[in-house]
């Protein structure tokens, strides 16, 4: 592997493998392999392509790039740092993987500035940007205009094979196939060694081909190592194919440079330690010090900062003439990517009286939904397949499809996970759009991975969960949540939310709006529930309150959530005709209920009252924390049945007397 | 849509659709829609290929059969009634989706005898299929001679579309082609309805394209209404290709014979109602009665119990052969069917002093995985993409490959979600293998889907789960369980097991192998923990023990799993140096210690000592039931932090100080 006289060219590539060889050394653990490999792509891509501002990471029309394979992310860090970010200096690199370094161990976009999506669990980045790919396609197709162009930008990933073999890459890239989402650009590095080595002992499928089924524009440069004018050349033409996403299978060698390691699964995720290392500099004819990068290498770079500061002038004046020409679209343009919500939005929220008639919570939410729709011109989402049981149609709107972006009801297909993935893209491309999507709440098993990644990188997420316990009934087992709420509120920073009726769901959305960095999951039933005269939008941003009292200190406090709520209502009715002074606790968020004072909490939930009983029909997972010691609970804790919901529901126990009976045996 | 003259054939496809119409119609909920578009394709594979014995349905060398579509289980519950299965009669049908009934929402094989897997999430019907297809051909590579064949069946599955869109389908069938497993025919019910309405919405991409650069054979039927020769010549071809797995795409009318809403989303998932059973019946010819059979059809579908018979009887003969030829490899082979553990498999486990080096857990569980595979032959199992990592490889064995599927190791590449699924196919195969399988733990979050169908579908499959904290580091908090465990904890009929030292591990899997009808999960440590002088094999049986004492009474009792009982025993240490009475419990299994007896458990966790401290390196979500209302938990309640594995435990508070610190706070 002999290298010839160093182009500037080699040595800006050459910069970002030794970059993220050193910092790994120096770490002592990370990836070298993929940097190295995909040097030469990025190299060309940040060169001739991304448009960007280094020192305005969050300018709204900039490309949006992806490192959907987040275990290279030296490379995106060698790429931010080179290009001129403040975010990532060198010294950052130094410390890289350590304690609150901004270069931690995968790209997360809540520590570093200039990473747009958290990435590192296979597959989630490339759904991202498919969800980076729609919310541009959208917000172009609402404010451009004929004569004047505000949104114009590209999204790129670079995946690797990893992001191919796991199932939600298909999802995402079948939907974005369908959507013909031209300005999507995936670089796939092709490199055909995986964690376990080379690809050929699971993964020998047409990658390509695949693409092509789904739709996308393929091409492929044969010589990924060093046929730069190749790739130039590849994404050109993909930035030409604009009525489908392009997929340009780029065949490289992983760790390119090592003598020893290249094209082995021994580079993949390890050091290369000080023999290689010097074997690999000899080897690149590489001179420089440990985290040295030649002048002339880091000067071509840091060309992006002028050229970063004039593309985002020049789009200065672009919106100066939108805004001088469409004043009206352009106050709405830049409240939205402002990321400030309209005012008085809060007022479209229905309210509720015992008189209104009893309905399903999910019918609540789509009320909610449907009022909420003119009001929050940036609420956009669906459902996966699901929209006549989720009601999420929003009916001022059609369908969001290809050539009709402006549109805000998406049909995301039976594909919860990529779903999830796409709307983490949604909420974080800065445009201000609110992404909400649907399935059964038992599904959300499907999709865990991307609502975790909700919550960690903090994306303002909207789920819409309905049919959320045994009372959907004839489904079966497959069907109800039972364990599933517990393990949603376990997440950190996700606002779980299983509202009892309408009120509640109005407040439910009420937050979920409200929180644009975090995500809200809400938990709707199938069943009607009537509208409880204690209940209050309001009361839902405590997590708990009291839905209804007996005069002075309780004997006994019933906790309930959801559609138990009405029932502990009706049982502390007949406990009360008993003489027995019972207080009702709606509890429709834990989370928001942990974030009050501890006067608050002790107002509804005394230390001293050890007599409790909560009643919520799924697992009692968690709920000791509330019962306490002395507390007892009905709940579910095996599977459920297929029957008809309210037969399911009287046989695990959700009855009238047996909540009655519970109570009395708690105070006897 | 006129019907000519009812030929034999057609009277049984009718049959189908009106056994599935009158099911529906008398519960007033289901799923028509598939059944009656499928109903041709089901009657010719039922009649001229599917070998099976419906009076004994678990007899070994039957064809399986999955409906991936399993909300269309109308359509399985016929065939069993039809070809006279004792589980399903006439009254069980009316008895459709009511509570006890052995025909549920969905099909599950614990209800119901000659349903293999549980169905109804979508895409996991496949997958389990392609685990069906693995186990038989790793049981026909093991057990068949050139003059004997004791294994040899087919694996068919029928999907519909929203199984296609799933990504766990991706997965597994990217891996089916892979492995070339030439005796697994899924016919796809192209049938361009999913719930939302016509699959133009969202899924228009080329699924035979698709499947063919997943290296399969791929036929088309075009007309699957009524061309019974062509479906049949199909499955015929698919058959004769030994080296691929073959995709059947049969385009097909949703709801066929509804002269209303066939071929529209309005029948999917919703009754036909009186007005259009009417008219269904008159389009179609059916004069007889609800839930009537005509006695033709039904005489020809039951030639099926005859047939069976025999084939079973042919094979009866061909083991008897086999056993007088090859006596050894016969034992093995009755033994593993019969589902019967080899006598003193459990010597094999390693047991360790506390003069044994200390080792990462994940260590511990590569040498029993190692020192099992020899007395567990059934022992098949692998990582996705992380065997190095996980360490799951077993060293006597090669790699299941194409052509050699007699080995054990199966590389499943990055396909968790799609790994489960096929591990619950091989589970629940019959052939008494037992499937492990293995990633990060974290990332149990992406196969969760298909963890719950393992314990609901009583599937014993081993999930060997590492790097199980904050403490493995660097990776960060997308790497990092910390809500993981709970979340999979809440989860019923699953043994989570997260063990302390060697000892501990061999006791863990001791159970993971002696459960055979419940999954077992397993969670191991990247870093080294070393052998406790208190734990033992047996102990964990019991879920949770004591690891140390004082005399007497306890003053508090310190409660902790994995690596964090170590720290306990260190802290305990002090806290006794300082004359406090410390318990040191170690809670391996949850599970497990609630299933123990009253009076074992007050001797462990006496009801009277109320000062408790919790210590686990991850959520606290779920602990309050052990530690209590006066009790105090070291916990990780938000997501955790890039940096090497001992700083970011220090930084937790994962220190002997702290957790003496915290201890004496209770105390005081």
């Amino acid at each position: 592997m002999a290298v010839a006289t160093q182009s500037l060219e080699t040595l800006c590539i050459n910069s970002i493998r030794f970059l993220a060889i050193d910092a790994v050394n120096t770490a002592q653990s990370g990836h070298p392999g993929l940097p190295m490999g995909a040097a030469p792509m990025s190299f060309v891509l940040w060169d001739k392509f991304i448009r960007h501002n280094p020192k305005n990471p969050k300018w709204f029309n900039r490309d949006r790039f992806v490192l959907s394979a987040g275990h290279g992310c030296m490379l995106q860090y060698a790429m931010l740092y080179l290009t001129g970010y403040d975010s990532v200096s060198i010294d950052d690199i130094k410390q890289f993987r350590q304690w609150g370094s901004t270069t931690p161990g995968h790209p997360e976009n809540f520590e570093t500035a200039g990473i747009e999506v958290t990435t590192g669990p296979l597959g989630q980045g490339v759904c991202n940007a498919v969800g980076l790919a729609m919310a541009e396609a959208h917000l172009a197709a609402k404010f451009n205009k004929p004569d004047c162009t505000v949104v114009d930008h590209y999204t790129y990933t670079i995946m690797g094979d990893g992001c191919n073999m796991e199932g939600i890459s298909s999802e995402a890239c079948s939907l974005a196939g369908h959507l013909g989402l031209g300005k999507l650009i995936a670089l796939y590095d092709d490199n055909h060694i995986s964690i376990d080595g080379s690809t050929d002992i699971a993964f020998t499928e047409d990658v390509s081909k695949r693409f092509e089924a789904y739709g996308w524009h393929v091409l492929h440069v044969e010589d990924g190592n060093s046929d730069l004018a190749g790739i130039e050349k590849a994404i050109a033409e993909a930035k030409k194919v604009t009525d489908k996403p392009s997929m340009i299978k780029i065949t490289t060698t992983i760790g390119y440079g090592s003598p020893n390691r290249a094209g082995t699964g021994g580079i993949h995720g390890a050091m290369l330690g000080d023999d290689e290392t010097i074997a690999t500099r000899e080897n690149l004819d590489w001179k420089y010090d440990f985290f040295e990068i030649p002048e002339d290498a880091l000067s071509r770079y840091r060309q992006a900062i002028d050229q970063g500061a004039e593309a985002e002038a020049d789009w200065e004046k672009t919106l100066s003439t939108y805004r001088s020409k469409y004043a009206e679209e352009a106050a709405e343009f830049e409240r939205m990517i402002s990321g400030k919500l309209p005012d008085g939005w809060e007022d479209a929220l229905p309210t509720y009286t015992p008189e209104d008639k009893a309905l399903a919570t999910r019918k609540n939410s789509e009320a909610t939904l449907n009022a909420l729709a003119p009001a929050l011109p940036e609420l956009i989402g669906g459902s996966a397949d699901l929209t006549h049981s989720n009601l999420t149609e929003l009916k001022i709107s059609g369908d969001y499809q290809k050539g009709a972006y402006e549109n805000r009801n998406i049909h995301f297909g039976v594909r919860e996970h990529g779903m999830g993935a796409i709307c983490n893209g949604i909420a974080l491309h800065g445009g201000g759009l609110i992404p909400y999507c649907a399935t059964f709440l038992v599904f959300t098993d499907y999709m865990r991975g991307a609502i975790r990644l909700s919550a960690l990188s903090e994306a303002g997420v909207v789920y819409v969960m309905t049919h959320d316990s045994i009372g959907l009934g004839e489904d079966g087992p497959t069907h109800q949540p039972v364990e599933t709420v517990a393990s949603l509120r376990a997440i950190p920073n996700l606002y779980v939310i299983r509202p009892a009726d309408g009120n509640e769901t109005s407040g439910a959305y009420k937050i979920a709006i409200q929180k644009r960095n975090a995500p809200t999951l809400m938990c709707f039933s199938r069943q009607g529930l009537r509208n409880l005269p204690g209940s209050s939008i309001d009361a839902v941003a405590k997590g708990a309150y009291i839905m209804s009292d007996s005069d002075g200190t309780p004997d006994l406090i019933m906790i309930a959530t959801g559609s138990e709520v009405q029932l502990c209502e009706d049982a502390a009715e007949k406990l009360r005709g008993d003489g027995k002074k019972v207080r009702v606790v709606s509890m429709p968020c834990w989370k928001l209920y942990e974030e009050q004072d501890a006067a608050y909490k002790e107002s509804v939930l005394p230390k001293a009252v050890k007599k409790r009983l909560v009643v919520e029909a799924m697992s009692s997972f968690g709920w000791a924390k509330y019962y306490g010691d002395e507390g007892d609970m009905i709940s579910v804790d095996t599977f459920g049945a297929s029957a008809p919901g309210g037969v399911v529901m009287e046989k695990f126990g959700y009855t009238i007397d047996n909540v009655v009976s519970r109570a009395n045996a708690l105070l006897s």
